[in-house]
Formats: C-alpha cells, sequence, structure tokens
C-alpha cells in the first residue's frame, strides 16, 4: 500500500506553509503502508499538473493534498471541491480567475472518497481537534481537490483521495490577534492518525 | 530567587483545568529562580485565603498565578484587576456575587507589577503566541488576582505579582467547533518564557 | 414576470425564523415583477414537496429560498448545493439523516443560477452586508436549494433558482454575547435589493 | 435634567464614527429631559479639554460619551477606565502614547457612576442587543471615559457619568467579511433606552 501526501508551497504573504511543514515531518511508513510526500506550487493548472506527474511516478493507491485553511481552529476534512475557480487573491504566478470551471466536461462536484467521518472521529479519539468542512473555498486548496477527484474520476478509478485543511502554525499568528493556531506537533500527529483511518476501511 | 506559580482547579464543567496542568509541568528552577507551585479552589474568598497561605508559607519573592479563559487564541497576560466580583456562573462552592467590591477598602483596581510587555515579548520572540489583555474578566480569575495585588499593597510590598490567563487544550475543544486552543507544551512553554522575562527585570 | 420566494419555519430552539419574518415583509411587486411568498417547513423531504406545490401551484419563473444562518455577519447568497443530508440536530418532525444523497439520481452538485454577485453587488452598492458563500451547509438549507435545483434541471429547465441565507435578527441574540445580527428592516432592504438584481439579468 | 451625550470624529481609516452618527440622531428630549450633544475629537488630551468645555458650558447633571467598538455585537455598556493610555495605532493628531498614566493624581481606575445593568437591560427589554463590557481598550475611548469620571471626581462630584461603545454600522463592514454590525436605527434606539434607564434611577 501507497500513499501519496502533498503539501502546498506557502503563499498569500506567509513565509512557511503549515501543510507541507507538517507533510515532511510524516513518518516514513504508516501501520505498515509506504508515505510519500510531494510538495505542490500553489499555482492553478500547474497544481494539478504537478499532481498528476506525482501519481505518475509513484503509482500510489491513495492521495491526499494537505492545505492551509488561516482561521480555523481544528484540522478539517474537506467533503467536497466544487468546479470552480474564483480567486480573491493571486496565486504564486499571478494568476487570479474569477468564476471558471476547473475541468468543462468534470462534474460540477466531487466528493471525498476517503472516510471522512472515520478520519475525524480517530483524531479526536487521539485528542486533537478534528472536524468535518463542506467547503474548500474556491481557491488553489479546492482546486487542487477538485483536480485529484477529477482525475480519479477520469483516469485512475482504482486510487481514492481526499482533502485536509490545517490551521495555522503557532508562528504564524504571532502578530495576529485573535487568530487561531495549531502546534506543528499536533498537526503531525492528527495527519497520521487521519491516515490510519484511511488504512482501516 | 523565589517564585510561586499556582493554578486553578477545573470549572464550568471542564474536567481538567488548562492552568494548573502547564503549572504542574513548569521545571522546578527557572534560570536559577527556584519555582515553587500551587493550586488554588476556584472559589472566591477561599482561593485569596488558599493564595495568602503559600505566600506565607512559601516567602517567594514574585508571584504569578494562571487562570483559563476559554476562547482566546493567545496567552494573555493581564493588565490590570478591578475592585468587583460579578460572576455569570457559580463558582465550585456555589458561590456567585453580583457586583460586590472584593475589598472594600481596596483600589478601585491595581495595575499587575509584572513587566508585561517584555513577557508578551519574549514570547513571541519564541514563537509562542501571547498578548496583553486589558481584563481579566470578573469573575476568580480577576478575583485572585486583585486579592494577590491588594495583598501586595497591604501587606508584602516588597513582593511583585500578575495574572496569566491561558486558552484551552486542545483536549477541551474536541467537541467545541471553532473553538480555539494551545498545546500543553506551548503553553508550558510560553509560561517559562514569561517566568525568564520576569528574571531578566 | 413572477417570483416565487420561501422562508422557512422556526427551527432549533428558535421562536420566529428571521428568513420567513423578512420575506414576509417584502412588497407584492418589485421592479414590475409579481413576488409570490411561501413557507416552508424545517423538514427534510416534505420541505421540497412543499416547495413543488409552490411552484406548481403559481408557475414562477425564478424561485428564491431563504434561510437563516445563525452566526453569519452579512446576508450570504449560495453559490452551490450538495447532494446529502447530514444533520446536526433533529429537524422539526425528528428527522436526522446521515450521509445519505438527497435524490440518488441527481448531481453531486447544482449551481445557483441566479446571478449570485450581481445579487451581491447590488447590496453593497446600498449599503448592505453581503458576501457569497460557498456552503448552505448540510441541513434542511442546503437539502431545500438542492431539491429546487434538481427540479429546475430534470422538470422545470426553463425556471431560474437559488438561496440567500440571511443572519440572526437582533431579538435572537439578546441572550448570545458576541454573535452577531441584522436588523430586519436591512434583511428585508437585502432581499428586496437582490431581487432587483435578478430581474436585471 | 440636562444630559450631556458625545460621540467622536471617525478615526482608523473610517470615514464616518458610528457614535456621532448615532447623537446627532438623539432627539432634544427623551422622557423630559434636555439632551445635549457634542462631538469630541478622537485625540489624546484634547478630547478630555473639549469634553470640559462642554461641560462648563452646558453644566449638564449627567454625561454619557459614546465610541466605536468595531467587530463587537451588542451595545456595550462599559463598566470601568483604567489610569492608561497604551495607543497601537496614532491619534487623529499624530500622538501614540504607550504606557502613560492618563492623570498622576487620579486613582487606578474609575467605575462608571451610571446604572450599567439597567441600561443593558432596558436595551434587552426592547429587543437591542446589549452587554456589560468590563473594558474599554486602551485607546481615546477609555481616555475619554476615564478622563470623565476624574473630573466627576475631582470637580464635579454631583455629576454622573459612563461610556457607551457601539458596534460598526453596516456601511462599515461591506469590504470587511465576518464583521458584525448594527443599524443605525438600534444604535439611535438603544442609545435612547439606556438614556431612559438613567433617568429611572
Amino acid at each position: 500500500m501507497k500513499i501519496l501526501i502533498t503539501g502546498f508551497e506557502p503563499f498569500g504573504g506567509e513565509s512557511i506553509n503549515p501543510a507541507y511543514e507538517a507533510v515532511k515531518r510524516l513518518p516514513e511508513k504508516i501501520n505498515g503502508a509506504e508515505i510519500v510526500k510531494g510538495c505542490i506550487p500553489t499555482v492553478f493548472r500547474k497544481s494539478i499538473t504537478e499532481l498528476e506527474k506525482y501519481i505518475e511516478k509513484e503509482k500510489p493507491h491513495i492521495v491526499i493534498c494537505v492545505g492551509q485553511a488561516g482561521g480555523r481552529t481544528h484540522i478539517s476534512i474537506e467533503r467536497v471541491a466544487i468546479n470552480i475557480d474564483d480567486a480573491r487573491i493571486k496565486d504564486n504566478e499571478d494568476n487570479q480567475p474569477v468564476d471558471e470551471a476547473i475541468f468543462e466536461d468534470g462534474e460540477n462536484a466531487y466528493f471525498s472518497s476517503l472516510p471522512i467521518k472515520a478520519m475525524v472521529q480517530r483524531m479526536k479519539d487521539y485528542g486533537v481537534p478534528a472536524s468535518v468542512s463542506n467547503t474548500a473555498g474556491t481557491f488553489v486548496c479546492n482546486h487542487i481537490m477538485y483536480g485529484l477527484l477529477y482525475l480519479i474520476d477520469k483516469k485512475y478509478p482504482h486510487m481514492k483521495g481526499g482533502f485536509i485543511h490545517v490551521p495555522y502554525l503557532p508562528e504564524q499568528v504571532l502578530e495576529k490577534n485573535n487568530m487561531a493556531s495549531m502546534s506543528l506537533e499536533d498537526v503531525v500527529k492528527g495527519l497520521t492518525l487521519a491516515v490510519e483511518a484511511v488504512l482501516k476501511i
């Protein structure tokens, strides 16, 4: 069993991305499954292209993309990705699509094919704040989640995939009063627990 | 140099109090200063009586009381305590004073005699989210802070003292969506850094 | 031109529903279009059945369903409804579906067929806080929005439809500290402006 | 009976100040009492000087200062003002005092001499979200409240006074997602009800 887990490059003025910081620190094996890690550019289109390169190279059974959701208090397992790009800020290559479909021939939305409730429950069982989220937004996080599930639907039907949003790290909120964060240790622990829940299914 | 640091018993339906959980884990010495720890009942009046017993027994140079501020995202160093008890819930012995002065012969308020800005800065320098707070509320946290500063003013003028509020721990927000928390490790680290800043003055 | 606008019965322990309170107060005509009003039970399935009865009776050109989103600060125009019921509380007839598809033969999601950006802009132009929302949740609000767009897709392709979430009214937050609200006058004004934007397309 | 009610000039990049917008719209008489209105510059020191000019000219029995608390959801009746200026932004004349006492010979804090609980209750009785606040911050709002209560303590012991914070107006949050507001009508209604409660004592 091989699991590809990706994080993102920093964006939106942040100097780090908690998603990739956490992904980097995951162990090489979780409950016997091989963990392969990738770093995806925070860029529309190119993020999906890079993701597919990883998929082609690694042939994973499961793909989990991880991104930052600044302001959230809990690790959130995304339920659904929608077929739209609508960016309030520019991505890392100055693209700012507004109300554009991601794939003209894609479904309006794709549901995560991961066991989202079991992932949340396992994190909570071990003390990591977690919840299901019903929106991944309309920026690159939703874009890559949609792209992943589109690829699964069209080309890799044997694969499973989904998306996890993680809070800011403490170091990101030092100058942001009243902004929640989660320690890197808890984010890493939470992602590991989430993978364990995926492996149980 | 001896520093007394106190936490509280749990209250308000919580089974733990992050303040005392963190205080328990502080080292015995910080930068050469002896750290003495106390646990204070979450009860009006009795909390001050117990605090004074610790002071009489330990003869500390500095007293720092620590309490829980559920919902806050940062460790907050309190600036001021006000001469009023006004409880929206009952304390642990069913007292619920409304708009009562804490000490009739006390000042309207006392300012912390700790270096609050330096404490915040040192925590931020080492990556722990921290800020100054201008209200400790009107429940037992403000009560003990006021009581401490009243005792310093009236009986122990050589002593210095103040109050620190800490966020919920992650395990306390598992069933509280959108409620911020901070890891126990970061709370302990933050309190240690705060003590270091106090010792520098 | 005829527009059907529906509100909901109160739910979740509230004695009023701001959606229906506002819908009731809309004028009979907006820019020449006839406004027909409906009240929908906050019940899975039955809400869609009742909505279709209104549609059959009134033969509207446009249907806008309105619901309460307690805690939101702005009127929010929903972008998308997803094919799932996942209730954290019971509806008004004690149904609590968990992770059930709304219509087995429906799309994973339907996008609103209303001009959501123009509706937001017109409200803002006239001073009413408004924004686009990317999730209507997984309770009866998403259910009715999905049901409406499913009906449009399958049976009424000439019709257009969508969903608007409105904040609590001030009277609903009197005992809820730190909970946002919007005046009934502003909600009515906002809905009227949103209808005007729909009519301009 | 004469009541002086003051608002502030806009500050912090805002083009209006909801406090003065509301004060301007108060009636000339409330329950028989004469209402005199003032507009205070958002400037340390000068605000107190201008307030005293109004007091000298009008000889009011009661003074209520009103200010903006952006982000709050309820009208908040301030309980206490503290003897410190600590500005995170510059005032309207570029002053930015840090940790300075307002009056060296003043108390550490002064409590409002208005019936704060009765004011809150009356607003709630008539449907306006209101609550007691335990901090007016450390900017010009706390400064003027402290200055007012200092003046009452030192020179005008027959007078009563206090401070009310009001939320943003809807027009101020159009571009601020997730920021609460209150309609001008409700702010005016709330202030009127608060004055009525003051007159009942």
